[in-house]
């Protein structure tokens, strides 16, 4: 391992790295008021996540390094980026009361997602996930900001808190596309 | 380790949890443009980060969990969260081709935390540092914010680009506080 040079092994992690670099460019677009965009930013973010599995089975090169790439970036794109898009295009203009709430609940939310990937990476289960995948949750928020203009506010912050709680649950949750 | 109840073990986490708080209230600060607060944020998840780790060690209940957590908490407030900051607080008001060269760094900067961050985790190195760490990098960026009306904006640029390389790097780093 010591040393190693970009080989097969490195190609799921170039899809990883993207997955991380469109939920870091969906922040910078929430910076610049350009919701629909971050929204689609997070939508390439879930392809670029299923590609990365799908690739590194295909090349039968899955390893440890390439794990812990995914859940780092799975953290910023499925986490922190739909909690705090959420929070600003939908939230932050309502009365104070529900952006105090709406704040805290985006945190809770992206907090959730921290314990969820924590946890499965630590239980070492490939067949099925415990608790609604991150992936799931942020993709879910994500496509919710297209119809922000149809959809009042509570169904976005209910949504939320609802998707972190399923995500620390422990159900139990087929995975698809194996 | 089934339906872990909260005990002594978790105690660590909550300060992890509260290093990634303080990153996620960075990010929400940096959207205010309440700059100077949203580097303090910085500081505070660097405190959090060299608490959980003292705390763990205090207590003997070092656990995969843990360190897991850890690594995701760490890369949103050193890696996303400073990137954004000093994107968005220095290079952002500046010329067309600084704000683009300014945003790829960025953005190289979160990803080199992330591979480091990855890399580290497999290596299992409990001794010393393999590349600059990321709080490191992340807690130096956060302190230039401080200066910011004495230093001129290619300083940024260049400490950005410089660290995420050194973290990316195979330099051995010691330990400190140990």
């Amino acid at each position: 391992m010591k040393g190693n040079p970009i080989t097969t092994s490195m190609i799921p992690s170039i899809f990883t790295l993207a997955n991380l670099l469109f939920g870091f460019l969906a922040l910078i677009l929430v910076i610049e008021q350009q919701y629909t965009l971050a929204a689609a930013m997070i939508v390439l973010s879930v392809l670029m996540d299923s590609l990365d599995g799908k690739v590194a089975r295909r090349l039968s090169v899955s390893s440890d390094f390439g794990k812990e790439l995914d859940s780092l970036s799975d953290l910023v794109s499925f986490g922190v980026a739909p909690a705090i898009l959420t929070y600003q295009a939908i939230l932050y203009p309502q009365p104070d009361y529900v952006r105090y709430i709406g704040l805290g609940i985006a945190a809770v939310f992206a907090l959730c997602g921290a314990v969820r990937l924590a946890r499965f990476n630590m239980l070492n289960i490939t067949t099925y996930f415990v608790g609604v995948p991150i992936t799931f949750a942020g993709g879910f928020m994500a496509l919710l900001m297209f119809f922000r203009n149809m959809l009042p506010w509570y169904i976005y912050l209910g949504s939320m808190l609802v998707l972190a709680c399923l995500m620390v649950s422990r159900i139990k949750v087929a995975k698809l596309g194996k």
